[in-house]
């Protein structure tokens, strides 16, 4: 299975690319789309949904994973980032790639084991986990917790249901 | 030149379609997206994009035209109007229909001659310009007026140009 994690913002735009086969993943790519926020916004959103979907069309993910938001900082800044979410979702779903939401701390759970990590320690496991020489850049590295989130969500899902947890939607 | 109107919304997106020849335009088509706020956002982003994609199909515009949004009442309503402007954004571009943003002052300016207009107004006017026998639904009425707004900004292009007016962007 490919898992694409998406981390979606109105000047960056995360992405992170691992294969996962039973319990173990690997790394295969990750980077950044950047926004010319001088652009008008159909051409910022022409930027995401086609950089979203050309990694589709190089990787064939079959999953999606994207952090969940549910307030931001301020209503200019929700307009901004919602546009970009919107187009990013927009590239996933009508290229038929399954989408999972997880909060923040369900990833960070799930990628150090505490809820309240601290963005350098998901940075550094996801580095860890990926067998990364370096750090990636830092929307990246998020996207690509996002997919280890997913990943990781997978592989529990049996023990997920006989305990009874809920660890993430769309699934 | 067909143009498309739309008013996204987090809840229901309107969408107007007129064709314009010089100075005459007419009505050909206008309705509703409804998107499920019980769905998870994956599956309302999907039905905006693919409603919009479906009326691109029907009437093949070759513009479009959108009120510019700059700020939303409040950050969580803001991030829900954003997804869904943004996936109807992702529609358009991606189907290559060039997209022009007007403001609600410069629409309602091009339909009612005043900017400070009524929401009532604008919905009166559109229906006298377009000869409708009915009313439309309100977002409906909206996305035509936005198409209208646009048909006049073109066939005032000429005029534009000695004057030196600007009426919108991304023209």
């Amino acid at each position: 299975m490919i898992i694409l994690g998406i981390d979606p913002g109105s000047r960056i735009t995360g992405y992170g690319v691992i294969a996962q086969d039973g319990r173990q993943w690997r790394y295969l790519d990750s980077g950044c789309i950047r926004m010319n926020t001088e652009q008008a916004l159909p051409d910022r959103v022409k930027t995401i949904f086609a950089g979203v979907s050309e990694i589709i069309r190089r990787w064939q993910p079959t999953d999606a994973s994207v952090e969940q938001v549910f307030l931001a900082k301020n209503a200019d800044s929700a307009l901004k980032l919602g546009q970009a979410r919107g187009a990013a979702l927009a590239a996933l779903v009508s290229n038929d790639v399954k989408v999972a939401e997880y909060t923040a701390r369900q990833i960070k759970l799930s990628v150090v084991g505490t809820g309240a990590a601290e963005k350098a320690q998901v940075q550094h496991m996801v580095m860890r986990l990926l067998n990364l020489e370096q750090s990636p850049q830092a929307d990246a590295a998020d996207a690509l917790a996002a997919a280890i989130c997913h990943a990781h969500a997978g592989s529990n899902m049996s023990r997920m249901a006989i305990t009874g947890l809920r660890r993430g939607r769309g699934r």
